[in-house]
């Protein structure tokens, strides 16, 4: 098992902002993929669609607000599927710092490098979101190579 | 052992302007660090310094011209120091493809997390610098949380 890990700060902000960055699919919408849909309650399932090429459904397996979001993927390429991914949130002093896990990828493959320099793209691009009210959702995203 | 991944592919370009990016001084402070000296070649050791916090030795284990790239980290902070980091290039079409991996870190502490979303973040400095001709190396570098 090997494990996409991210740290990022978002300054100035409190621990709600960052966590309604990551319950509420109108601000997913906002940092990950314009088109995002249904619920970040625990129990909910939150639909990420990336037109044309597919996307992830998330099942929320824990929500504590200010502390902790943790997602379990249901669907989405297979590689993907079973994996977790982990939100950990706390402060330092005027900082929020988000603790990124996307843990039990099977193997170390080409796609998982892939995902890992994506997922740090998108992590920047949730805290431009709560530090200056924009991010850069797709298909507005940042472009890392020729599987976009 | 967990190991840091990233992907990312420089369009329009060659497999020798990336490779020299990864090991001519000059260039690789056109990304990184603008403070860089040493030399890239193999057994030579390279050195990153980032005032006024310090920096990283690494002595290079491979270089192979349009192929790899392979440092062993001598000198820098303890977490690191024994560690590797390994570039494999390749063609894909239009696409130079940088299959980036920092490995052997003892454990995947806090600083982990950090250094990974920083070098997703210098990785896309190097594309920045061969597909338009600048990068942003340290000090310019893209803050992306307190830990800088």
């Amino acid at each position: 098992m090997v494990d996409i890990l991210h740290r990022i700060g978002v300054e100035h902000t409190t621990p709600d902002v960052v966590y309604e960055a990551l319950t509420s699919a109108d601000r997913l919408a906002g940092w990950w993929t314009a088109d995002t849909r249904g619920s970040g309650e625990v129990g909910g399932v939150l639909e990420f669609r990336f037109p044309p090429v597919g996307g992830f459904d998330m099942q929320v397996l824990e929500a504590v607000p200010g502390k902790r979001v943790t997602w379990r993927v249901v669907d989405g390429p297979a590689e993907w599927i079973g994996t977790t991914v982990d939100w950990e949130l706390r402060q330092d002093g005027d900082w929020r710092i988000v603790l990124f896990t996307h843990a039990g990828w099977a193997e170390p493959g080409e796609f998982m490098h892939h995902c890992s320099t994506k997922w740090a793209s998108f992590l920047l691009s949730l805290k431009q979101l709560v530090e200056t009210g924009a991010g850069a959702p797709a298909p507005r995203d940042v472009q890392i190579s020729n599987w976009h």
